[in-house]
């Protein structure tokens, strides 16, 4: 193979309870990603569009991922990388995860596949931390292996890919106003209470529980997060009211995706998941900023391959 | 039916990680108890053997347990109760639960199965109680559910069973030392760090997938505590030492029964599990008190009829 075209999926981290330990992946929002095989050896990114980026590798997360890969893997030809970014960045949908795994993806492929995309992960954590000072798994991982991806541990990486249930999808609202990951994080305690962290684990179980029995209630009745929700939250405009249409349209439940400022909701069928989108548009027609609204079925396989 | 014997099992609250959320039910310890229709109405406990229980229906576990049945089903004859005490008392691997899951238990049979052992799980909480305060679920509901019971939330009260990988055995040893409930919880902190509890979260989210997709290997690697052994292990006697034979023998993990003395350890096939005894018992053959091994396969059923 000597050029491939990929689509590289948006993914939602801290799903819920799931805060730092699981993502799931989302089927119509992501990049476009081109890789051509060069004579030059080495990786170059040639072009971006969509986003004010850096070409320069090492200052791209998707340049230092794939560099990391291909110097794993160190092939005899070099490849040339073109970026067309769809996810916008800062959105708290894996926009920088989107470019990174898409890179180690696509160099893989034109080496031949030598590694799995479950192996690729540890590659395309490396340019996550270049955004976010320390690689972290939760969008990347959901990215390369679709449906959720729960992070066991990270000394040493331990992942498990979940199945998403069938008829689960996911509306995501993404308020255009800027929440700067150092709020998002300054919002964090560093100690929980016995009970809260109890609590968390209970749902959390009964949510990785009811992926695998497809328990669409029980699902539901697992998505709240005790540990960041409560305080990261108060940064969100109209998070509360957010919530509320999302029940009353009859969803299953939502959060946070990643630090934010973007909110998902999940729901059974795509009917409930439109619903909750046309509400959520309704809540901010008075609010003095702009947003974009997905509905998206949850993507089974991760990154595409594209004609 | 007029007349019923059972067989109520032990069980393994506490399970690692699991933390107050995750217990599993033994298959060849447990406790025989004998119901019998009278024609006085009301509960009665007409004997107790192999411990030193009070037959005062307020001041049994079994009784209360079942008193708060018999008040739901109002049957028009009374009941008989004959309990014969297998599982020591203190012993931390379900001997009060066994004895409450097995009073509503037979109760509910000689009614004709008004409820299902779900729903009886409820009633068997009241009969905790008695000896621990608080009703709690995470042993009365694997002796009444078969295999690992997991407590989800407790208001309301929504449990999940999960069934065990079929050649999970456990191996439990009870060191006869007296281990005070007051001190167990004394090591208890009432905060814990944010990093240790998302540790938690992922051990524990691994075992629940663990136990759907009977990966043994991920169980084993799950299989910590982050919230009460580093502390409550101080508190028993060669506790390091029995984990540490465990993993000579190929076992997968373990850690404290309940709030202990016990210790168990989960492993795959009873030959591993039958080496994890017999290790076990070279450690305490020096020590200056007695103990009782217990190698068990997992029981998937709970509570049994017998003829």
């Amino acid at each position: 193979m000597k050029e491939i075209k990929i689509y590289s999926p948006a993914t939602i981290a801290n799903v819920s309870c799931g805060f730092d330990v699981l993502g799931v992946c989302l089927d119509n929002v992501g990049d476009e990603m081109i890789f051509r095989q060069s004579e030059q050896k080495g990786l170059r990114i040639v072009e971006i569009t969509g986003a004010d980026l850096p070409l320069e590798i090492e200052q791209n997360v998707a340049g230092v991922a794939g560099k990391a890969l291909m110097e794993q893997l160190n092939p005899n030809f070099g490849i040339e990388m073109i970026i067309h970014k769809k996810i916008k960045a800062g959105s708290g949908i894996g926009s920088s995860a989107a470019s990174a795994a898409g890179a180690v993806y696509g160099i893989n492929a034109l080496c031949g596949y030598p590694l799995t995309n479950k192996e690729l992960i540890y590659y395309a954590m490396q340019g996550e931390a270049l955004v976010s000072g320390a690689p972290h798994a939760d969008n990347v991982a959901p990215a390369l292996l679709g449906g959720f991806a729960f992070i066991r541990s990270y000394a040493p990486l331990d992942i498990i890919s979940i199945p998403a249930p069938k008829e689960l999808y996911a509306t995501v609202i993404h308020p255009q106003i800027e929440l700067k990951t150092i709020d998002s994080r300054s919002v964090l305690k560093q100690t929980v209470g016995l009970k809260q962290a109890i609590t968390q684990c209970g749902n959390l179980g009964g949510l990785i529980s009811a992926l695998y029995t497809e328990d669409y209630d029980l699902l539901g009745r697992c998505l709240h997060d005790e540990f960041v929700e409560p305080k990261r939250s108060l940064l969100i405009p109209n998070f509360a009211a957010l919530k509320q249409v999302a029940v009353k349209c009859g969803a299953l439940g939502g959060g946070i995706s990643g630090a934010g400022p973007s909110v998902f909701v999940l729901s059974r069928g795509k009917q409930i998941a439109d619903c909750v989108a046309s509400e959520m548009r309704n809540i901010v027609k008075e609010a003095d900023y702009q947003c974009d609204i997905h509905v998206s079925p949850i993507n089974p396989k991760g990154i595409k391959e594209l004609i």
